[in-house]
């Protein structure tokens, strides 16, 4: 194998792979990028962790085809620190990769290509279309609610399922236990017959990485077990969620009639400065409820306390209910509008949160005891 | 206490002295700042950890003058999430201080002032003025060289001592025992006399700090166990290392009598390339000398080879010679002209770097077996 590529093409394309490539592995091979050197002018990058593949497929003059792979850290750090502008060659002979850009010469040990593992995708009967952009905000109005517990592994992603909301439609959410985030678009053409799906939270990040550089829209493929995202360049490949998400809109509020109208901004500022005083602990936050006016406020034993009133619609009778600050902040940190809706019910019940009836996106918060 | 000042004014005072306040104190008092509001308009803040004690006023409308102390974290966490332009009052009483700006309100808890320990500062008889470009140099050059081993406490700072070299002059001087790095400047009037001290590193981090908001002179007064640093608005006061620093002078070389010349930048960006290869532990780049041409190169086990070639001046016998790294990166990137001098004697013998013989700065760098 012999190619020789652009420092910033390489650069690009390694940065994509070797965020796959876990830190530490007890598999050697597994913190390697595959590097393959087609006859048709491509450096074709390929990283995994069993779990989650990524392909990406990069120009380059090749004048010898052939693959191997090498540490894809390694490599990375090295492409990052060669010159800017300068021509990297790339050479592989007996158990070494040579590269050479300008004065500098690099060796790196290989390990064959033959023993690189690949994700069987098997068949992926069901595809469709998704704007880079619609992707992007189904995962940033959800992502923060995926559940950190490894036990709970069956909530350690975005959960994606199709149904008839009297209209066909495609819904994604994720829940922690003590707040839920979905988001409902309709159906793309191809979706229907979709199974369900939970997509890891690693995936969901490293695809949201991507997207960024991203316009235009994604292929998205996915079989009961497997998904992938084509985005031109790159290709991601992950392993589903082998469990069952739990029957999240037994936990969506209907009835909830105490309604408040809120400017997001001044709400989100307010729960900020007020939980300033609040403990790493609890975090938690107290809205007193009383016509037309929102009180803030903490205590904490340590720091002293804190309040502050927030102009709002409330028109019910007046209560108090508390809040995780964190959590409350995280929702209100997706709500782009003048405008929130809080669908209230007591101080014990689960809190609706969404911009108005209308908006894709909705939020249900479990109160805390303050 | 009753004052009122702006959200940025207060700002700005609390960023500083709060950054001397430990975050945890087994003594509750020093993780407060003692607020002082004079008659005369202005809010005096002070912070301390018994070693380091830093002074600012601050201009405010004082109502009612008096002091107290509140949590100087907790309180530079309020003000900066208070919002922009808004008025900030101020008012202590009972226990209790009472922060106020547009809708909100917090009461923090105080102790008395008169719990607040000071630095009792003695008579400081040395006394002169520094450019406050000057000290930034001197820190700069200087502060990398710093021990942290905690055990040899005595290294754990800028050494400052006068000497004649011809001319009156005084030097400062860090070292951990494999690198030294000394900056000599004119003796400033008013420094004769002076006392050998050892600046700890803490007062060293903020006065640098501080120093980038400054332009002008800063007044130096010291005494051989306390110096004080008088940047107008602010006043940093710290107890100096109560030890004593080692004889530098017999380290530096003084008849290495192979020079090389090199491009600072050229060397700098190849030894940061083939230590790509190195690993956390060794950290070790060897130099092949050779007439002319220097081959940097990096050998581990583990990841592969590294080698770059640089072009330098360099007429002497050729051999070889290993560093570290780190260390090497550390002098280099403080090296601002276009040529470095590197005064070697052989593989196993301190190697003296520096701009020229008019530089200011200069550095002593022990060299690893590789």
């Amino acid at each position: 194998m012999k190619a020789t590529i652009e420092r910033a093409t390489l650069l690009k394309g390694l940065s994509h792979v070797q965020s796959v490539v876990e830190r530490r592995n007890t598999i050697p091979i597994l913190s390697n990028v595959l590097i393959d050197a087609t006859a048709d002018g491509q450096l074709k990058l390929m990283a995994t962790d069993l779990d989650l593949q990524i392909n990406e497929s990069v120009a380059a003059a090749v004048d010898q085809p052939g693959a191997t792979t090498v540490s894809a850290h390694t490599l990375f750090d090295i492409a990052r620190k060669l010159p800017e502008g300068s021509q990297v060659s790339l050479s592989a002979a007996e158990g070494k990769m040579t590269i050479v850009a300008g004065r500098a010469r690099f060796q790196l040990g290989t390990l064959p290509r033959d023993d690189f593992p690949v994700i069987a995708e098997g068949e992926l009967p069901v595809s469709f279309e998704l704007p880079a952009e619609t992707l992007k905000q189904i995962i940033d109005k959800t992502r923060f609610a995926i559940s950190t517990e490894e036990t709970r592994y069956y909530l350690n992603g975005i959960f994606w399922h199709v149904a008839d909301d009297g209209q066909p439609v495609l819904k994604a959410a994720a829940t922690d236990g003590h707040r839920l985030a979905r988001v409902t678009l309709p159906r793309p053409d191809g979706a229907e017959g979709m199974p369900d799906i939970i997509i890891p939270r690693k995936c969901v990040a490293e695809l949201r990485k991507l997207l960024d550089e991203i316009d235009g829209s994604v292929g998205v493929s996915l079989s009961g077990s497997k998904i992938r995202f084509d985005m031109g360049q790159a290709l991601l490949t992950s392993k589903l969620i082998d469990g069952t998400f739990p029957d999240y809109s037994r936990v969506i509020p209907t009835g909830n009639d105490k309604i408040l109208k809120i400017d997001p901004r001044s709400f989100e500022e307010g729960v900020d400065r007020v939980s300033t005083i609040a403990t790493e602990k609890t975090r938690a936050v107290k809205m007193a409820l009383d016509r037309d006016k929102i009180t803030l406020s903490v205590t904490s034993p340590e720091n002293g306390t804190a309040a502050e009133e927030v102009p709002g619609d409330y028109a019910a009778q007046g209560f108090e209910i508390g809040f995780n600050s964190r959590y409350l902040l995280d929702i209100l940190g997706q709500i782009e509008g003048d405008s929130v809706e809080v669908h209230l019910a007591d101080a014990s019940a689960p809190t609706l949160i969404r911009e108005n009836d209308k908006s894709p996106a909705l939020y249900v918060l479990m109160p805390m005891r303050v």
